[in-house]
């Protein structure tokens, strides 16, 4: 349970803001999150991690001497916009490149991967390296499909001595890529934890049972199993790690491990160390030497009892690196030189909003009140919504929805009062509803607004064949930047039967209204239909046959907005 | 719930052989608990801490330089022995004489103070400061009589930055107890803890509610609230302690403060930033200036949901050593010089057993198996006595009369397989039942076994009349360590009327066991009758009239053993 809450909406920036404050001598905010307060040599690599929050030591805790230069701060268990990512990414940066670390999750590797590819365009040179190293989530041939958990600590902290010790951005990535290539996790979890603001765990792990390598969000595990001891419980996590060991002998590998035993929130630090006692035991017995092991909460999920356990195996540069003095709010070894200077960094202000001709701007209001509707709408749905994506995804979509169109119905309003033009205003909806929402959804969404935004202006009002093609573009937009097909149990499976529809329609002398209801009802049952489908098994999504029988979210909550928009239009 | 165990009653070794193997870079195993494992400078004064497991990083996650030279680890919740004290003392000893710093509790202050006075007996010079940091326990008037909670952090952290300065005993001494009368805690929770085996936990808040200042063991608080918003709680948190706030302006105090906000398990640190994020703004209105804060788990209650404020009122000198470099497992602060020398512990080698006379030692087998019926008896009797000390104590009665009883029947034995005389096997088995058991009722059961021991040989058997005038004696002597009264509730309640119905009959003809048998019924009539007692409100206690209607558990577990050995005598 999370108890101590405000505005569960405002949760993470709350505790953003309480850990800012309580560690200004690392870090400072800015957009987005967080970078150093101190200064760092100019052409140091800089590296930024980020994700979702509620995982704290992960991500912002390593931000420190020898760790990471920057962390983008997404909402609860939500992956950061792209927006953030560029705005941190700028502010970390001390002109040797920048390498992104994350944990390889849908919603994150697109959200990162846009962001990038942004700033790639504007001239940085960026890397990206997903974390891959939860053994339960893919075959070893597929290590790097595989999801980011404890071991991201290990790559972090191997990155940012890299980077330390003055590699450059080319052999930095390249080593940050072994230590994710010699990094194996597994853990189990003995109940789920619940998201700020709710009453019920986000996922339950039966009475009496543990699951064995159920994922940080509840995503499907490999077993699950009675509590037995947890001597049994560390022997089977030692015996399934090590049946990925690599060869002895090879590749500068010699029986040298880094350890982490990782606990996820609201197992005692004594349970860790029963833990670890059995696990130092059976690694000496099997001729590996130790080194710096750690015993700590790491990667936590709120408040989910549950432990893992992280190895790496090192070769001379790892073991350096994974040994190098570092010294951030949640993770400090050896004595780091301090930095005596202050970094500063400049916000970048925001562009003024400029008004829009008069009929563009009335014609704003009424994309206003539809936005404020999609807000109404997205906020009744949200317990429904997330009760169905428990089952199929990691929980968030609900809250997801009620972040993002809140955050665009505002951005709006604010739009509408300096009387914007419908280009303009569509597009600050766009961006707000990315950055609000955060996680995958929040990316489609504000991308297909600034979509339509781009086929308006902020000084013509567009006919119905323009609004239907702008529309109809917006919501193909989705399933060019997803990647997902028709059939794959993703809200295009809605999308697709909608635009299809109202393109269907282009010419036809019906009204706007009763040709945007009809393909509202065209998505509705098609979203309806995906009840019928299993969720497909994609990157870092292993939900399986659990999502039989429950519709997507995703294509539901974007039926049940069309719809809501239709009657909407109607009254115009 | 405590998910990852193995034999519950050696949760806490396991634990312990867990974080010595773990941070052997800073600690080494000793008998009773550890020690810095690098070497100190010959003079310096040594700070000893220590208290029942359960809490880390308090105790053990503080010995490293600038912190603590040794921890005393009892066993879960439950106080060390005053051997294990002794032992702690002598291996962190450097030859400038010991501080023992712990929080105050009953069963603490009784071990500590017992294991003080031997060692002082012995030539060294050893001070004790028990921790009163909790508000809710007591009033301001009566500060040195509250429980020691979260505020042990800044307690333990100036009395290592003194020793490590070079101050003298007394220097030390007079600095700590300056900084455990400037500082103040109060905590919530929401949820108890489970003890390692336990199905239940130890105690349970209503659902939906929080305890304010309930103690860390479920020690009543203050009252029970409807839970509101974090910044509500967080505001009464500040606005309680601040009404302690010392005057500004008088013995070098201006308004600057240490903050700790501390998480006692289950809260995730996303909340206790969320807390901190109001506190910091809070204090910053009122014109505090914050010095160094600490937002982390320092003090934590197993899986106790739950978090608490505390701050220490700084002047010139406690601002020093709050902030002077510290290197510890689980408390880094600053650039701590390197000890690069390794610290050598003797062990003490154990005492052979000698072997009594023929007569003797087939006395002491009789003992021995009255011994073992004790564990018997106290084993299936511990869940029940375990629910009466939830409602009158700290929950722990039934699992150590079960640790203390099991170790000494099992020291008896071994006792016996060498032959030993009455007095050697009793005086052993007493020693093991205080080590076992720990806790208050440890140390009494200990104390009086000794007793008894010391009025046979081992060589002749005791006649009748000397065996009920040892027993009498030995039953007397807890009232004498103790210091409670009858009718305060207490074991005392049941120990008196036994010894005298024993003495009463000293000189009549019936059999021994007839006489003890109504002496063990007279014993449990009495013991029953406390349920009519209100708990007395001593030191560190403040049960209050939750315990009407439940007896004493310490008089029930007497009159219950009493008994059971009755049936034994009888056998004989």
């Amino acid at each position: 349970m999370t108890y101590l809450v405000n505005n569960p909406e405002k949760f993470a920036a709350d505790s953003l803001k309480g850990f800012c404050a309580a560690f200004s001598q690392y870090v400072q905010p800015v957009h987005g999150g967080v970078v150093r307060s101190t200064s760092s040599p100019q052409g140091q690599v800089s590296i930024v991690v980020g994700g979702g929050s509620g995982h704290y030591p992960a991500f912002a805790g390593w931000v420190g001497s020898g760790m990471a230069h920057g962390s983008v701060c997404g909402n609860i268990f939500a992956s950061p916009s792209a927006s953030q990512v560029k705005s941190v990414v700028k502010a970390a940066d001390n002109g040797g490149g920048t390498l992104i670390l994350f944990g390889n999750y849908a919603g994150d590797v697109l959200h990162f991967g846009n962001g990038a590819e942004q700033l790639r365009n504007e001239g940085h040179d960026i890397r990206i390296v997903c974390i891959s190293d939860d053994i339960a989530s893919n075959t070893p041939e597929n290590h790097l499909d595989r999801r980011g958990i404890a071991g991201d600590t290990f790559v972090v902290k191997v990155a940012g001595a890299a980077a330390a010790a003055g590699l450059n951005l080319d052999e930095v990535e390249a080593t940050t890529r072994k230590a994710n290539d010699c990094t194996r996790s597994l853990g189990v979890a003995f109940t789920g934890c619940t998201l700020p603001g709710a009453g019920e765990p986000l996922f339950e792990v039966e009475h009496g049972k543990y699951g064995l390598g159920l994922g940080i969000h509840g995503e499907q595990g490999l077993s699950t199993h009675t509590i037995t001891t947890a001597d049994e419980i560390s022997t089977m996590l030692v015996e399934k790690i090590l049946e990925e060991e690599p060869e002895r002998g090879k590749d500068g590998y010699n029986g040298r491990v880094a350890v982490l035993v990782n606990g996820l929130g609201s197992c005692s630090y004594e349970e860790l160390f029963v833990v670890y006692a059995k696990v130092s035991e059976l690694l000496k017995e099997r001729g590996f030497t130790i080194v710096a092991p750690l015993v700590d909460e790491q990667v936590t999920s709120l408040d989910m009892a549950g432990v893992s356990l992280s190895l790496m195996f090192l070769d001379e540069e790892l073991e350096a690196f994974w040994t190098a003095p570092a010294d951030a709010p949640a993770f400090h070894t050896g004595v780091v030189e301090q930095s005596t200077g202050k970094r500063i960094v400049k916000e970048e202000t925001e562009a003024q909003i400029v008004a829009g001709s008069e009929e563009s701007a009335a014609f704003a209001l009424k994309i206003a009140s539809v936005l404020d509707v999609f807000e109404k709408t997205a906020r009744e749905a949200e317990p429904e919504l997330g009760r169905m994506d428990a089952i199929a995804g990691d929980g968030d979509h609900g809250q997801g929805m009620t972040l993002g169109s809140t955050a665009a119905a505002s951005a709006s309003r604010e739009a509408a009062a300096a009387r914007a033009g419908a280009r303009t205003l569509l597009a600050r909806a766009g961006a707000a509803w990315s950055e609000g929402a955060g996680g995958t959804s929040g990316a489609l969404w504000g991308g297909a607004l600034s979509k339509v935004a781009n086929a308006f202006s902020d000084h013509a009002v567009p006919t119905k064949v323009e609004i239907i093609d702008a529309v109809a573009k917006g919501a193909r937009s989705i399933q060019e930047m997803g990647g997902a097909q028709v059939g794959d149990k993703t809200m295009v499976d809605a999308v697709i039967p909608f635009a299809e529809a109202l393109e269907a329609k282009r010419d036809s002398s019906e009204p706007l209204a009763d040709i945007w209801a009809d393909a509202a009802a065209k998505a509705r049952e098609a979203a309806d239909a995906t009840a019928n489908i299993v969720a497909r098994k994609g990157r870092a999504r292993t939900h399986g046959d659990a999502s039989m029988g429950t519709p997507d979210p995703g294509a539901i909550s974007f039926s049940m907005l069309m719809a809501a928009a239709a009657d909407m239009i109607r009254g115009f």
